[in-house]
């Protein structure tokens, strides 16, 4: 079955000037709501018919036999670092090989979150810089969160602009790091962004915990990478999610997106807003699904720096509770790739470990893997995580994100009894190794297409630098 | 039978020098474990024998007749502000007329919150100046919880004194108001009183945030009275309380009491701790169980004033679930008296109000007539509120707080058939009003006895300025 | 003001033949969403026109002036029990006096649970026999709940008829009392109701449980009323909404309606369903809002045996919480009047006393004065607990629970600013007594239009036996 | 390392009539309370001493060097069915081929729940047969659970002597199964045995429910094994857990002991009751935090026909966290075991298929392993779940579950760095298959001491039938 359709990959069928269409049959096909068994015809880029059957006879169409296969909306992945400057180091993925391996992953769209810019630079500055890198390099579409280093009339002035005018309608800030913010910063930039039509996402770990416990750490000499972890526990987590919760209250109940959450602590803090119907939205990421802290014990801890750090295995269980029960929204990944030699630093001292792993191609495969395949979510679960709501929380729904007939056609087949174990040799990043070695898949993504594309098959890339274009995104209007 | 035992009021039994006794027959006698019918025997101040019968013949006493009585452990209120400077005024109730309204409402025991000192200051400056205000005043015993302005070496150094020789084993730190302190500051106090033995007690208020609303409120002309609430709403409170929980657990898991809660987010942040066998503790006040914001419509807005602000009568639920089930510890009153003069300034911009109101006399009575005669708590639990916890969480228990053999004879006999609808004149402060005017009653404290001595009778101050005596506290050692 | 509108009051303005019209000006309308000052028109019975300013001069209309009053949508009563025989009494409101009094305080709908026919009668029985008590009788429009006494394959078969003929989309079961329904029959029913299009009422309380309390208070002889409430403690309600949430689940996800909600235990469960997405609705009623087990110390407790009984005040604050959070739907009275004549027996042997109270016309007012008055709810929220829900779930609305143009014109005025004391002697049922004599209430309904007719005015009655029509109701289509 | 202390185990150390001693050195030594490294010495069956550092020269002992060993108590597994007769079929465990299994997984004491007897047989009936079972063939020490098949007066007056004569303090009734309960006689079950001091356990499940779906599935023609799941969901269990919670309250708040939990919701009823201090304990099974209901999918799915049923992936989460944050009190096994042959007929008919499966070995290695080396839980607490809890909640409480001087030597070394993978031939029961086959463990129980004696080494036993003696439990006393 799969030899069938893998000869179609070669041909470049959205990408055809004339009403070239291509015809996918005999899927499971599943958007946020439902699935049926059927087919799917693609034409110029776009989602043509969906049915239990379609005709290939009239059409001009490539046909692939998907029997046996799962279709899903491609993959968005609201949390990419690709090509971002930490000051220690420079990520080793671009916009090139981070979306490269991302579509290889089953992923169609990224909005990346850009790195900081020169101190004090106003909020355009990064978006010129950031659409510089993707432009010739993206092979999928892209957008990027706005990011905001720091909060005076001007910078709130330029918030209209930027979500009407550039297509940027949400906006990151930072509670710890370089350009964190403080109250009354963060206070003034949910205000203004929800009067905008905005989402603000924040990075919450409180910097003062962190510092307090880094430092009393060297002061024990402690500061090999193992003790990554014990320098910013939980409730520095915590803490943050429940204080930007409640400043978005304040603020005229600003719509906020929780990014990266590693704990069940944050999530019952956001469980209680959401129970008090505030706009509050949940992310979380595979690492912090199927990794723990025991990472820190290996030899190559330093593999596993990343913030929020891995948590005890208990807080995966808490997270998978939230992801079944509804309280997480998104699964994205943080992708921000250092090789090994870039994070070897860290090793006598974590606080030179440049932060961050590599993971846009394993989302789709170890959601599905974990979630779908064990039987903790449905696919249609599997879709509005990955897809469905990032598409509506980040105004690209239904462009993207959606099986309607008129969306682009970024879907990617699974094959769900494909069992495979993962290892970085079969990977498409620029990076030197995955979190992820040695982890057992069951099922995975066999074909990718973005805008009716084939961009990647059975883990090959197949598409071009520059293929991706810049999505202008809507103003936030809820999920 | 009140007139019985009325005519033992003016002897004074307890100041005798030789083994005066005094026995009080056929009481319904609790304590925070179990109730009784019976009675007790007090000899030189302390409690000397309890049982069903005790036989009155033989002992040279005098003999109260308690019978339709309840008697419990007098009342200790651990958070008052007597004397206090708060810039634009200085509180009304001194030491002697704040410490007489106590007795006169059932409470033989005050820990008082000192205001600020001078910038700088050690932290034994204010308890010399406070020490001093009480000496000749205080009517029953007392003792005061230490405050922290700001945090450096010498401040943290300072602590183990405070505590082991001075007997403060508690102090309290703001988040908001003249000497906020920041997070890194808060951090460094939690742990440095974990580790010299002290629990640390916070006013959680989120400062950025109100001042915030502050500014928007005034911009926007609204500064009388009634926008005082506004300026502060319950987010800003549960925010600190979430931030306080975390920064505590990161501290060492240093022991925390949430001063004057008044809303039920921020008991759900501490419910999660909580469960989670965290060391924190929750004070609620009278106010905020019995009055509610529709008091800032009132043309007499301005005598409600107070911070955290009173809420919406939802909350007061809230808080009544919460003492009901066990999720709140105490009940004390934040007595900061000012006149209505004193307040007059506030009418028209709530800035300029000094904040706080009267309330050490009304305490026992209502939570008696609102808990125990409505049904919500019984005897035990009253005590627990009121006196046990109180004791435990401040190193006084068992000297108070407690009807043990040897306990100070610091009780306290309500009469739960009287009925009273509460009026300023009958009140023993120095203040010109009460919020709580003409509030309903059901029971009431008809005799106070402080060390055996009786202090009040219905209503009527029958004490001495300075009889009282500064408690050196016990350090800190869980409930 | 009020005099002005009073003129209006004789006219019988809605049952024109003509298009006569009337103008409600001024007021303060609100509906389950939104409120507004403004007008309203009525024509021929139905909401004509809502804006903030209606011109009276164009039509041939009288005119109110409602400046200063509040215009809600009337209210619906889901829980009556009028002319019903329990065996050992026949309640003292028939369809005419049961009708009048509901009107008099500002409910322009009634839904009556119909009480047991004969022994194995069918589901069309007691409809036909209620049917007739109200043809002539009743004063505002009104519908039946089904009643199911025991279950076999006759029964089921009716069930699709009552629904989509009779009208009859909502059927009560009872787990206690003569025709107690069992796990089997409980769960077949529920899975019929739900495929037929019906909702599922149940009174739940654990019969089991009750039958013992009751024996062993017998066997110690305590058996006056004050003992009714120890036969049958919360536990024996809250087992038997667990279990009807978990059988209705089990039965294809039924859609379920527990009534007469009196403890937080109870609610607890529902909140934990509904997180889940469970179709489970709550209703409770005043006396469990307002009053509690303190009344069976009473003198005359036996006017307040009911069942379920009254609790402790704790659990009305948590009934209160649920109401302010949304996780009570409805508010109904569970009206079942007997005469103090009647509830003598009780006195002596609580089992021997008709169980229920009189409330009817109480249930707006009382709702209005400490939920609206008291802040603890809005006036959307108010509408949706009485009215809106209602409408909704028993398959009224937009006929009724509604303020758009068509639906009819059932509305009410409440003054806001009327101080009251309730006293029996004010009310308009056919009872000696109200359990809620003196209770002090602010805000009064001053006018009650069904179908554009004035029905009451200042609680006096000004409509007709008759009036009021049989209402088919749709089938059950969710909230 | 491991062969030197190797050696020991063929000579029979406990089992010496002189003071012959064993001591164990360099073992990490864990109670439910703390962990520290060090030696314990072992005397005539007891535990002697307990130290840092105890010096073997002076005493005439063998040593046991187990430095990288960890050393807990022996577990207790407190629900076994050895040599149960369902019927259908005998379970082809019995008490020497079961302990054999249990000693070899490190297991030291078994309390089973004793199969039903003839109808109407008093209690006594079971315990003489079981007795006889066990006396010449068990292997480590035993005591049983009383069994209620029916309640009358007589078996309440059977319960006093069965506690305080034959040992026999826990009690199991079914709600579902041959000797179902109702109400009624459950909670007379439950007021007696609280009076005898007699715990109550409960197998939760509605029975009504459970035959209705069966019914239905049959009609469908879904009788094979992998329907057994769906006869049975989840709401079946926890509408029991609620309906028992609810009645052990009722009943005089009866203790409560609720059997192999399977599912978040029933947990989240116990946990109700938990915070509102009721005295209700949980026990769940490994196969219920490991296996889930993909298994039903398989081919051999009638290996995994259970009662409860496996569930979805999702409720193994929400069983670790519970066993992660104290929810949960007990791990046990329902070891039931039926070979392959025995299951047979389940294959085509679920409903002839005896229900339960092996695991008394594989119960301590896998919570040691998916538990405390995947870092959910700690040392302690893995104590406290595997013997400390059984044994104060069961009465062997020092005797058992307790490393105190004086205590039984019931202890298992663990090598915490063997990895195994399961498999059945590895396995000491007397079945032909483990649900848990291929099922990988970081850590393994290496030797097993029971009163001292070495009964299992290696997973090879080393026992003899018989050793096992009686054990009288004490009545119930709380937790």
């Amino acid at each position: 079955m799969v030899g069938e359709w893998r000869n179609v990959v070669s041909s470049d069928v959205g990408q055809q000037g004339g009403r070239k269409s291509l015809l996918i049959k005999g899927a499971v096909i599943s958007d946020h709501l439902t699935s049926f068994q059927g087919d799917m015809l693609i034409t110029d880029g776009k989602i043509a018919a969906l049915a239990a059957h379609i005709d290939a006879g009239a059409q001009a169409c490539e046909v692939i036999d998907a029997e046996g296969l799962v279709l899903v909306p491609g993959g968005i992945d609201v949390h990419t670092h690709f090509n971002i400057d930490v000051g220690i180091a420079r990520s080793c993925d671009d916009f090139f090989t981070g979306t490269r391996s991302a579509a290889c992953g089953g992923t169609t769209t990224i909005v990346d979150h850009m790195g900081f810019g020169p101190e004090g630079c106003d909020l355009f500055h990064q978006l010129r810089v950031y659409k510089a890198y993707a432009k010739e390099s993206a092979v999928i579409d892209y957008s990027f969160h706005g990011v905001i280093q720091h909060i005076d009339d001007a910078i709130l002035g330029q918030m209209e602009a930027m979500v009407h005018e550039e297509g940027i309608s949400s906006f990151k800030l930072y509670l710890t790091y370089g350009y964190k913010l403080d109250d009354e910063a963060a206070f003034k930039a949910l205000r203004q962004l929800k009067k905008v039509g905005a989402i603000t996402a924040v990075h919450p770990e409180n910097d003062a915990a962190i510092s307090a416990k880094r430092e009393q750490l060297i002061s024990e000499g402690k500061t090999s990478a193992k003790y990554h972890a014990a320098s910013r526990p939980l409730e520095c987590e915590a803490e943050a999610v429940a204080r930007m919760i409640n400043l978005a209250k304040l603020a005229d109940d600003a719509p906020l997106y929780i990014v990266h959450l590693s704990n069940g602590l944050g999530l019952d803090y956001t469980r209680i807003a959401r129970a008090a119907k505030q706009s509050v939205w949940v992310e979380t990421c595979p690492q912090y699904l199927t990794l723990d802290e025991r990472s820190y014990e290996r030899p190559d801890a330093v593999k596993f720096v990343l913030s929020p750090p891995l948590r005890n295995a208990s807080e995966c269980d808490k997270l998978w509770v939230g992801l079944a029960d509804g309280s997480i929204d998104t699964v994205a990944t943080d992708h921000c790739a250092f090789t090994t030699i870039q994070k070897q630093p860290g090793d006598r001292d974590f606080t030179q470990c440049p932060n961050g792993i590599p993971g846009v191609e394993l989302r789709m495969p170890l959601l599905f893997s974990e979630g779908v395949s064990k039987g903790r979510i449905d696919l249609p679960r599997f879709v509005e995580l990955t897809s469905y709501k990032p598409a509506r929380l980040f105004g690209l729904y239904p462009q993207k994100g959606s099986l309607a007939v008129g969306s682009d056609a970024d879907v990617v087949l699974f094959d769900p009894a494909m069992k495979t174990t993962i290892t970085h040799e079969n990977l498409n990043d620029n990076c030197d190794y995955t979190p992820f070695e040695n982890q057992a898949c069951d099922g995975w993504p066999v074909l990718t297409l973005s805008r009716g594309a084939v961009v990647a098959a059975h883990g090959q890339f197949t598409g071009k630098a520059g293929m991706g274009r810049f999505l202008k995104r809507k103003p936030f209007s809820g999920e």
